[in-house]
């Protein structure tokens, strides 16, 4: 069932900020160490995904959120006083903490933006210190949406235009992580998501079902239907596989029927297990035989990309999938290798050499060609300054002086670039399985500063 | 380095609710199904995991975040406007939620507690409605910190006492996840955590060392690290793969002398990418030629318990681990299949045949039988109100009429609870990667409800 969204336009939008402690120690250890040796000078660090065996593509997501705490970073008097009391910082270094702000500049890919490895998506620039304290946040913040986001728009992929909703609340990795499921999976193409909080915070359609439990206090499945039925006239999905799938979608086809004379309708019934092919195939029929064939057949359990892909290709006639689990915690790849590398610093373009770790020095752009129908091409990593005729520079001016630029999209105006980007991505891309890599360049220019070093 | 954390006793333990809307949609029609049919009868649901491949046993964490929010559950004014504006409940039922308060029973596995597949560690008895609502909340909560906890004790177990670190703060899944990982993995024997919140929180140590990033801002990497000397001349651990290891060693090492000289103590130096086993042997040789037989070596860089045992088993010097990503989202097994169902409802125990997915009906206990040296023997899964003579009762009554029962232990008492847990289970259950299913039986009393029905 959906919940109607529009009537009430929420001010809980307002953002909670999480503050200036969540962060690894070292930031702020080597934040002392700069504020030592009297050490401001303007770095720049890119923030890009190393790589992802499991993934031909990503979706940007989480810039909202950097914006929204960027902007009021601080440290409180009781953060002080707790750094304090670690016995690791001097006065006079809390002391400079406490004017702490964030002042510098961000250039970043919208969210909703495709990209892949090594293209930065966000570049932050600004004194070494405001600079540094923020690498774990961001990197928090970004990858795990954009890890998300990623998996969603594969199952969105895979579902062929059928309705997903995110029903992984249960299994995420904790609060927060339940909230930006919801909010990246319909960023990526969701339709809803069971999640009611997260329908209250970002204004979402939010969708649910009934559970086995709730059949299980009824004396028989029937009266279980009929009194969820008497609640919701219009917007009933019974769950048929509480004790036997076949006799509960006849069982939902006679509670089906009897609300028609009532002038209500049933919307749906919802399969949680077994062989979904074989088992919607037969609940197909039974509903039709009762002459209720637009009561839509739900699926849920285990479902994600792979699992979609491989049930609508055995024909199964599942109108509509709920995605938990594997989607909210992207099973496949629960992490991505993404970083935050110092790349400029005090007028100098820096490097690193670790083995298997090395970073593209300087202040970059990634530069997209598209073809004349609007579809990707190829990109090209340059310098900031670059200009690429016949390309699009994907990093935007997003924050300038600790102020945020523009007024910021809405998750649906989000949403829709999304979409309309995701449709010019090559079909070879969007494969489940097939590792393809989508060319990449770096430009004479970028190249350059490399070998200078 | 690690932070004193002894002087300050924070204030920011207070716990922060979440509230009633952190749930599935489906949990509110059924409660307005149930309140349609006036039906309040009280309802026993069992938390349990079902099975998970990976894991030859779970570590139970996650019940004081039960507690709290159990104990102060209520809907705003704002969240009743959300849900009326949702369109799907009538006046009746929501001022019905207006009142709702939990007033249940709550028994559970004290945290720390080690348990196994099938075995419920959390029962909750209360009006349907009451008992319903909360399961979304229960299974997120319990589920991913048990995750987390029982990922991290396989660390520990791997480290065969070596201190670890979580450094997992900047891949974890979102704000929240990152807070619980460190949580739960103190829980489990962790010796500290990089997350300087978590730090400030729960009361753990904190500790850090430096990134990349500040080795490239100084013109060379001596520099750098006498930079940082002076700003911690205690409590120095130097990076020194950003250009090359040995000889970031060498280089760290003269630095490292030079402390001496003013009474300073360099602390250790930390690995984070390449050959683990070959370079922290090199490293080791060039601290100890160099005279520095007591700086320790730290590695990072991808360790969980497989490469922690992998690189100790190939004769690694390193004293100890800083665990990030793997064990932050468990990484093996990013999931559980953790479920909360209806055992009885009014007086009658009730089962759930769908097809893989069945239930013990019945209001339950788990008895451990262990040996006159403590060690685990065998557990029986039975009614709550049997008694099997020379067995423990693992699950505790800890909330009695919405009140929390007892006071609550500290963090270090559950960490100690788990060590002293942990050694009485046998190393066969230890292993990293051989499935040993520890016995877990059925009581006949319990046995025979199931047959009767």
């Amino acid at each position: 069932m959906n919940g109607n969204h529009e009537t009430l336009k929420v001010d809980i939008m307002a953002y909670t900020p999480i503050g200036p402690l969540f962060t690894d120690l070292y930031e702020l250890t080597m934040a002392a160490g700069y504020f030592a040796r009297s050490m401001s000078a303007e770095a720049t660090f890119s923030l890009f995904v190393r790589d992802c065996a499991e993934r031909n593509f990503f979706v940007a997501a989480g810039l909202e959120d950097v914006l929204r705490e960027l902007s009021v970073l601080a440290f409180s008097k009781d953060d002080l006083a707790y750094l304090e009391s670690t016995g690791l910082f001097g006065a006079d270094f809390l002391s400079h903490l406490e004017g702490i702000r964030f002042t510098g500049e961000v250039r970043a890919m919208p969210e909703g933006s495709i990209f892949f490895p090594e293209e930065p998506i966000l570049e932050v620039t600004a004194s070494i210190i405001e600079a540094q304290i923020i690498e774990t946040f961001l990197l928090n913040t970004v990858g795990f949406q954009t890890l998300i986001a990623s998996k969603a728009a594969r199952c969105v992929h895979a579902a062929a235009g059928r309705p997903l909703i995110d029903f992984s609340l249960r299994r995420t990795q904790g609060r927060d992580g339940g909230m930006k499921v919801a909010r990246s999976s319909y960023l990526a193409g969701f339709s809803a998501t069971s999640n009611v909080l997260a329908g209250r915070r970002y204004d979402l359609p939010v969708s649910g079902t009934m559970a086995h439990s709730f059949v299980q206090t009824f004396p028989d499945e029937e009266d279980a239907y009929a009194a969820f039925a008497e609640a919701f006239p219009d917007n009933s999905v019974f769950l048929i596989d509480t004790y036997d799938t076949v006799e509960g979608a006849r069982l939902a086809a006679r509670v089906g029927n009897a609300m028609k004379q009532h002038g209500a309708s049933l919307k749906g019934v919802r399969l949680d297990s077994g062989d979904m092919i074989a088992l919607s195939r037969q609940v197909r029929r039974v509903l039709d035989h009762a002459g209720l064939p637009g009561v839509q057949i739900y699926a849920s359990s285990g479902f994600d990309e792979f699992k979609i892909s491989e049930t609508l290709a055995g024909g199964a006639p599942i109108d509509a999938f709920g995605v938990g689990t594997k989607m909210g915690v992207s099973a496949d790849a629960p992490y991505m290798d993404i970083v935050y590398k110092l790349v400029r610093f005090n007028g100098r373009d820096v490097r690193k050499l670790s083995p298997g770790k090395a970073t593209l020095s300087g202040r970059k752009q990634v530069f997209r060609r598209s073809d004349h129908h609007g579809r990707y091409q190829a990109d090209t990593i340059g310098l900031a300054d670059e200009h690429l005729e016949g390309h699009l520079p994907l990093l935007q001016t997003v924050m300038t002086g600790g102020k945020i630029s523009d007024a910021r999209p809405s998750l649906d105006h989000i949403r829709d670039r999304f979409r309309r980007n995701f449709s010019m991505l090559g079909d070879d891309y969007k494969s489940l399985d097939e590792k393809k890599v989508y060319p990449v360049r770096v430009s004479r220019a970028l190249q350059a500063i490399q070998e200078s070093q």
